[in-house]
């Protein structure tokens, strides 16, 4: 962890900006997989863990905005819960770590909260039994919880933790360098007649083995043309190409997000590869375009116009690729957003929603398929770190849809399209740091261009 | 899975139990782990997948008692669905499958529970989105939903899940086989200066292997004293002992649940010897006494007594073993119960209620230490499948809290104590069916003896 005056420095900028009120932040507990005793592994809060508390569940915190006091509340281990835990620091000591000013056992949270009456500024939920806890602390009902969460408290947060340390850079870069050593195990190791979940038991494996989890649910599959595809059961064959999508936590609980694809042989077909090097331009001259003041929707509808007019130079595209982009014609092949921010979450702070720490006052989110998926649109800033991750995918069921309505057929040649039904998806990703004077790509360098892969893969 | 018919049958079981009202089965759906859009692997509900509940998230059961129909809630992905998720077989077909009568879209429950009223019967639920959930549906208060639910439906769903059928033991057999497996693979590669975590990355990497998790949380550990210890941060020294407390969960998510301890060095100790010998005669002798019509609490008592006098060979405990017992003296060193059934769910049905599930109108909870963790007491029946897992360990922090306290003197050498300071724990754990002769021990043999381990650790 952090030294107790930076957990105290973020806590005080809170309790300013606040102004008013008390400020409550949950700690989760555990979460019950299929019953209460059998929890799936402990992942804590992550603007808890930013504000100072420590990694164990069942605690909460208040920041008195009035005084700057801050107490941590929770119970300490009885001689009961050793036999089944094992002896750990106590709340004490962690409280002391993180320069809480006190801690209070969880039952005076209620009078606390109840004190300080409709007060309480609370960060919005992502689990039901957070609700439900919330609710009994202060007094008022479950179906109230889920809208009654203070937006100031939200856009102070977002504030803070939008713009990452040098410390939390250090973390990050642990995190996808981890994340990058995974990829080049799989790349080094797929061959035909493996099993994606052969290649997605070294990734966990990895993780494991340096006390971490996957940040996210792995994606490892031939059938990368689905964007979220968590099953591992085919059997990689010749001619596929795979998607890998993976990143682990560092062990503060920092993501790192990367994606490469690469073929089962041990070249590109030249299908492939053509396919393959639009992508790639759409991601390094994105990535190259990252500056303080830029608008990240600008990136995006950027990379959008790269794909379409690469998609436009094989055959599969037509017409003024600034048209086909503005009328959303590419989302038939670039479905989804350029990337988002990320920090302890992935996808950085989308429990706090999505418009309030992507969007702002200068930038709307869209509703057209595809650019509304965008989660990040607002200008860079120094400090924020962000997926680049364009891909071009070609999905059976969207080309089938898209072609009986004719949708954008003034862009879009479906009749060349037929040959690329089962091509598959691409995707190529890094974690980027937005500095004074551009960016900077997190991490070493994994293998990504064309010649690069293909080393790789014949070194096996 | 299984045939429709199975299903059906188990449903309409359940109706004519219930004889009156509306049965409703809540499927789970996906649980936060930071966030909404980033969840924990799913986890089906239990009781749903076992009345032939799909595994997907978002569904939910009626069965109605009056007419014996079966209704699956659910929604068909649209088209933006399956870009991200993929194309997947229609509720539709998933229903056929499972022999329900209809499927309705979600929003029916809504009418269809409130109609019922009061008459809506339910299991206890074990996570907080899920009381949110009934709460909507039925139109009453979350903190209703926590007490209200239906006794007479926990009887009925504890009664048939009890009683394993033949497809039901082939599931779980496959589960203890490559549970066996990855115990094999750890005792195989563990050596002097490994991690407690590059061996825990085995399990997992095999489980991901076989595209299936493991039952519950990896206990792998030089600090076996310590019962649900799940860090793996130790480095194996020469002369340790390492327990390992994990298993797999078969593609229907029925669960295996081994334990083997071994030493670090190729040979056990004498002091190490001694004590294991007397766990492995507790683990064999209570599988050999388990048969239909014998109390489960007469077996963990005759473990504890085997233990006593197994300790007090060594010096360790003295005076007459069934006094010792009865005082619960020997909770010392096996602070936990014999075992519990085992099905879906590791602890079978912990979420219906431990009581309700191990217990009944003969025998009654125990609230001394020790035998007040015994999950499963009653008189057992054949179709029942269970763990016989007895331990001993040396708790620093419990001896010292006992000695001062000068905790059953009568019983225990606290002197001879001393030397076993940093011993750690061993515990021995097989599954077991309860047949109508005796018993059957579930899947291939994994070495458990002196020589059976010390041979496997010197083929290395």
């Amino acid at each position: 962890m952090f030294s107790a005056p930076t957990y105290q420095g973020r806590r005080s900028r809170l309790a300013t900006d606040l102004g008013n009120g008390l400020i409550l932040l949950v700690g989760n507990i555990d979460a019950s997989m299929n019953y209460r005793g059998n929890p799936y592994h402990f992942r804590q809060d992550s603007s808890f863990l930013y504000f100072g508390g420590p990694d164990v569940p069942g605690l909460a915190m208040t920041i008195d905005t009035a005084t700057g006091r801050s107490i941590l509340y929770g119970d300490e281990l009885t001689i009961e819960d050793i036999v089944w835990v094992g002896p750990q620091p106590t709340l004490q000591e962690k409280a002391r770590k993180a320069g809480f000013d006190e801690v209070r056992t969880m039952d005076r949270l209620v009078s606390d909260a109840q004190k300080a009456g409709d007060k309480v500024h609370y960060l919005p939920t992502y689990r039901g039994d957070n609700v439900l806890r919330i609710a009994r602390w202060t007094g008022r009902k479950p179906e109230d919880i889920q809208t009654g969460f203070s937006e100031a408290l939200i856009h102070s947060v977002v504030s803070q933790r939008s713009i990452k340390s040098d410390e939390e850079i250090a973390e990050m870069t642990w995190a996808v360098d981890l994340s990058g050593r995974m990829h080049v195990s799989v790349m080094r190791e797929a061959e035909e007649g493996l099993k994606e979940s052969d290649l997605a038991s070294l990734v966990t494996g990895m993780c494991e083995a340096e006390e971490v989890t996957p940040a996210y649910g792995i994606i490892l599959s031939v059938d990368g043309q689905t964007l979220h595809n968590h099953h591992h059961g085919n059997t990689l064959e010749s001619g596929q190409l795979v998607l890998g999508d993976f990143g682990a936590e560092s062990r503060m609980h920092y993501a790192g997000d990367i994606t490469r694809t690469f073929p089962v042989d041990r070249h590109f077909t030249n299908k492939q590869r053509e396919v393959y090097e639009v992508v790639l331009d759409a991601e390094i001259l994105s990535i190259e375009a990252c500056k303080p003041g830029v608008a990240y929707r600008d990136i995006h509808l950027h990379a959008a116009r790269i794909i379409a007019n690469g998609l436009k130079d094989i055959g599969l595209m037509k017409g003024d690729c600034h048209e086909a982009v503005a009328a959303g014609a590419h989302a038939l092949f670039f479905p989804h957003g350029l990337g988002h921010m990320i920090g302890l979450d992935v996808h950085d702070m989308e429990d706090l929603g999505e418009n309030l720490v992507g969007y702002d006052s200068d930038v709307k989110r869209s509703d057209q398929f595809g650019l509304a998926y965008l989660r990040l649109a607002r200008k860079l800033q120094p400090g924020f770190v962000l997926t680049i991750e364009p891909g071009i995918y070609f999905i059976p069921e969207l080309i089938d849809q898209w072609r009986s309505e004719k949708k954008h057929a003034d862009f879009i040649n479906y009749s060349a399209l037929e040959k690329y039904r089962n091509f598959g998806g691409i995707r190529i990703e890094d974690n980027v740091l937005i500095t004074e004077k551009g960016y900077q790509i997190l991490g070493d360098p994994i293998p990504k261009t064309v010649a690069e892969v293909e080393a790789l893969r014949y070194t096996v």
